[in-house]
């Protein structure tokens, strides 16, 4: 006999998320109350608008203070609003440092985490003498003056496959410390300094050690010639500190078999 | 006799300053307790610093909710400390919504505000159908699609020496209503509108209705050729509503004498 569930009637419904990061204590909802997180708010929304309960899977566990503008993560749904009404229903009632982007039902097979190729981070810096207050809860203020191009050429010695054992915090729960970076890029802007990483993978905290680390490029506390021999001997203290959560932005998460050139345009002209 | 004071031995300091006026009651000090002030801000922490009261003259006294990069003040002080060294000073004191971003000895007679000649105000619009978190605090947000070149049409009907009484609000204590727009620009970016007033002074909540005015000609409700039936007429009604205060920001104020070209050189090229 087979045992009939309501499994086949659920569709698998995956959506796009942005998030000022700056209120909440990380994506993923709390065991026990600590304060409020995007996962907690985007579950408890779903159960107000439909009446159901759904755990979400999410593609990256952003910490707190972390923000997002390409968070992706996915839930099995037996409710019947249209994937394309998701967006406003859910927008109504969230707070407004959260917003519902996109909304798209997928293959039952789809996993927003186990699904991802590539995902994008970048690290914003204010280096200013003074800080611009419009972008203090989106960037890190270094008023010192930092070398770009001197980071720059620090972060073309990590793109690559790598054990990034270096670059990691303890308490991630990654088995191994290979990873690809396919992008490690340092542009300037007005004073603006950005730090785009994309790779198949991140360790915990690896961007903000990057980043950290490429401060101190920037600052000649480390020459660019030192990241091969950081990278190879794998020890957390060669490197420079932890850099501020709020600087960290993930911007986008690929799911395709190609990394799409349009998508990062400014990487190929 | 000639009377001794302490007043030839005072300086005249400005400063210019940037706030996110998202979490102030406004730029002036309030004479009973009604929450945090700009200007309260700025005093206490001067009061701090070297243990002398003093009163700010403002270029503009924006209101609750309104930001500034280019606001400026004036005082006189008998404080020793060099100008130079002012912004470091406060800024160490200063909330991180608040900056100090120059300061200078001044002539006896300068006045922050009578002295101005031309200030510059930008006023944005955020016309994605979803909102971008990251400008809910410095933008209003308009989901249904603005038509801005027809916008920009009607901006430029504004400009030029007219009756503003039209494009004011009841509560400003100004006598007359002529006043003199050089600039009314109406510019996209990527989904971004901005608004950019450049005139000789401004009635109360004038740049806001300019602002709400233009929101409804985007949206086909008031054709760009009544403008100059609005402006004629004088009367309040026939404009568009009040936009918010969030998406106002005080952006330069001019002392010298001629509207200078390298500081608006996006209206210039």
């Amino acid at each position: 006999m087979s045992e009939i569930t309501t499994e086949s009637t659920q569709r698998n419904i995956a959506l796009k998320i942005a998030y000022d990061g700056t209120h909440y204590h990380g994506f993923q909802r709390q065991p026990e109350f600590h304060g409020p997180t995007v996962q907690g708010s985007l579950e408890s929304v779903w159960a107000k608008l439909v009446e159901e309960v759904v755990t979400l899977n999410t593609a990256g566990r952003t910490d707190r203070g972390v923000h997002a503008t390409g968070q992706v993560v996915n839930f099995r749904t037996a409710a019947r609003i249209p994937a394309a009404k998701i967006p406003k229903a859910m927008n109504s009632l969230l707070p407004r440092d959260i917003r519902v982007v996109d909304a798209q039902e997928v293959a039952d097979s789809f996993h927003a985490r186990f699904s991802a190729r590539w995902k994008r981070y970048d690290y914003e810096i204010d280096n200013h003498t003074i800080a611009d207050v419009f972008k203090r809860l989106y960037s890190v203020h270094v008023p010192v003056p930092l070398d770009w191009q001197r980071m720059q050429q620090a972060a073309q010695l990590m793109v690559g496959r790598h054990n990034f054992k270096a670059f990691s915090s303890v308490g991630g729960n990654s088995k191994t410390f290979e990873r690809t970076l396919y992008v490690c890029q340092v542009t300037e802007h007005q004073g603006q300094i950005r730090i785009t990483c994309i790779g198949d993978g991140f360790l915990y905290n690896m961007v903000r050690i990057i980043a950290g680390t490429l401060i101190y490029v920037g600052r000649k506390r480390i020459p660019p010639e030192a990241i091969p021999g950081i990278l190879e001997r794998g020890e957390r203290k060669r490197g420079g500190p932890t850099a501020a959560p709020r600087g960290l932005t993930l911007s986008y998460v690929h799911y395709g078999e190609e990394l799409p050139k349009d998508i990062f345009p400014e990487f190929y002209h």
